[in-house]
């Protein structure tokens, strides 16, 4: 979707109103439902979807006025970002649209925890992304490896980046980010920092041929972006390394088919053909990593293994071993705790041996 | 300081203990104290430093026995690492010194916070910085603007960015961040990357001819040791743009004139002639900001406003009327609140004014 469908969306939503005002009928705005009870696991896609139920925000509903005029400013905000052809934090919006109303002491913004959720309405409603309405989300995201993007004129190859990788911006669409030229085979996609500067350290990118992307914790959403282009665009493979953890696993599952608090955009940063490389606890003892390095699970820990048990991204065979594996032996563990067996271990035995035994869990 | 130097000051620490061995004595390390009562403010520098007060660690005091055994791992494992040519996140050293000690149920190091005082003990006692130990801090800082940099071999132009800006290493000494070609006329250094990324998108430093730099919040290690070699090695002056709260004040004293905590570095990461351009609460009577953007101090706000009151660093006159101006109004605010002048008043008129009037707080 290019800019000028964008604000023809934004139009249209204020082009409805006006029209509900000039016939004397009560201004209406049709939202899609954002919540639990219209989500599913589409067994096509593989990704978590949003369903077709929606609800209605109107004026004249007085439960409802305070969001309706509220969804209105922050739509008129971002066209009007759009019509200038910059770019603002959420931050910034909330306090572009935050004024106290003439006439009256009532803000129309008091937080910011009020306008966020609106801009995951229009999102929604206009099947668009924050990015496209020029709304910046966090960014984090680290890659190294034979590719050369174009950013916004700027070539920059990300095999010529040093320490420290070419950083991944918060708007990644294409564009923005175009992608000229790339030799690698697959991408490892790291949960931590510290162990994807181990890897461009060793130079692994070059020895496997691969990229390395790090989205420090969970991805922001510029860097799931990347990782979902990469794999649509360039069919590259996509290994995802994490902690032998639930929050580990949790960051591979929402990398792979969306979470439940951003399904409108699964299609755009889901995966689901990605691929779990490790850690698992079944490699304590296959790789004989000492136990001392291990971590015990806490009782929250068990509580949410139990619950991913039952997920049905979670229910192939090998998770499942994984899982109740994890129960058995009580804990977990750390990329670092692959260091307990030489800082080189991790990128010149366990990994190189994973990918050649194509050792993934789905 | 090379590697050479570093190397041989680990060695000199295990040689004086092998030595204390073989003439049967207590074997003894002596370091510097780092606590409160060992600092002070330097008034010819300008820089937090730590004094010359040292305490003894020692292997036949019973109450030392486990930090000596401590402090010989780690400094064993700095320089196992430095002879590899490789380096390591602090996490990952932690797991490569924990282990069983044979013949006994007891570990070597229980969490990662006994590990971490650990390498800044060593960092202290053998005057060097964690990062010549090949040890990684965390990273978050990015730089855009007319400065070209060489980085492990490759040649960056942080003026060739688009729209991510070149990423601060963690480690940013000059054997590996070289400076090749400066053709701008001062650094702003700005605290949060969402104003940073709408200076970026502005061409901001384009077109004052700047160098931008963000720190996320507070600086990693990597970005204040930038921010001082620039100032250092470049002569270039530095500008201080955090919002107008304690939190902000206190983010600029510490990238002037450095913290407790690591005062043994302060000549390293601190830029005593560093400025601060704003924000203060002052600016909102002389730029007109709506006074529905500012945010009631909380109790905490109050307490730490009078606690810096008293600070010799902000003792200057401006400083003491900005401080005692925000107790008087009793609001702060954020950078953010002046995008309720515009989205671009910040780039176009806040800055441009306040740098062509050398409008400063010391």
């Amino acid at each position: 979707m290019n800019e000028k469908e964008v604000i023809g969306k934004l139009s249209g939503l204020g082009n409805k109103v006006l029209k509900d005002i000039k016939s004397v009928k009560d201004p209406d705005i049709q939202l899609p439902v954002r919540a639990l009870s219209n989500i599913y696991f589409d067994e096509k896609s593989k990704l978590i979807k949003l369903g077709d139920k929606t609800s209605h925000r109107s004026y004249m509903n007085i439960a409802h006025t305070r969001k309706f005029m509220q969804t209105l400013l922050v739509a008129a905000e971002c066209k009007k970002i759009i019509d200038q052809n910059v770019s603002t934090s959420i931050r910034d919006l909330y306090y572009a649209v935050k004024h106290t109303i003439p006439g009256t002491k009532e803000n129309t913004f008091e937080e910011q925890s009020e306008s966020d959720p609106i801009i995951e309405d229009i999102e929604a409603t206009l099947n668009t992304l924050r990015e496209q309405l020029h709304l910046q989300a966090d960014r984090k995201g680290y890659i190294a490896g034979s590719l050369v993007i174009n950013d916004t004129g700027d070539e920059i190859d990300c095999g010529k980046m040093g320490s420290s990788g070419w950083a991944i911006p918060s708007n990644a669409e294409p564009d923005v980010i175009k992608f000229k030229k790339c030799d690698a085979e697959y991408v490892l996609m790291v949960e931590k920092d510290a162990v994807w500067q181990r890897l461009n350290q060793d130079k692994f990118w070059q020895k496997q041929n691969c990229l390395i992307i790090t989205g420090k914790g969970q991805p922001a959403r510029g860097t799931r972006r990347i990782v979902n282009r990469l794999h649509k665009e360039l069919n590259l493979p996509i290994y995802v390394l994490t902690d032998a953890d639930p929050w580990g696993y949790y960051i591979y599952s929402v990398l792979k088919q969306g979470s439940i608090n951003l399904s409108f955009l699964s299609d755009r940063i889901g995966t689901p053909k990605a691929k779990f490389i490790g850690l698992t606890t079944m490699d304590v003892e296959k790789f004989g990593i000492p136990k001392n390095v291990t971590i015990r699970l806490t009782e929250g820990d068990k509580k949410r293994t139990v619950e991913m048990l039952n997920y049905v991204w979670f229910k192939p065979k090998e998770w499942q071993d994984e899982l109740k594996n994890m129960m058995k032996v009580g804990y977990k563990l750390e990329l670092e705790a692959l260091s307990a067996k030489g800082i080189k271990y991790i990128s010149e035995k366990y990994l190189p041996e994973k990918i050649n035994n194509k050792e993934f869990l789905p």
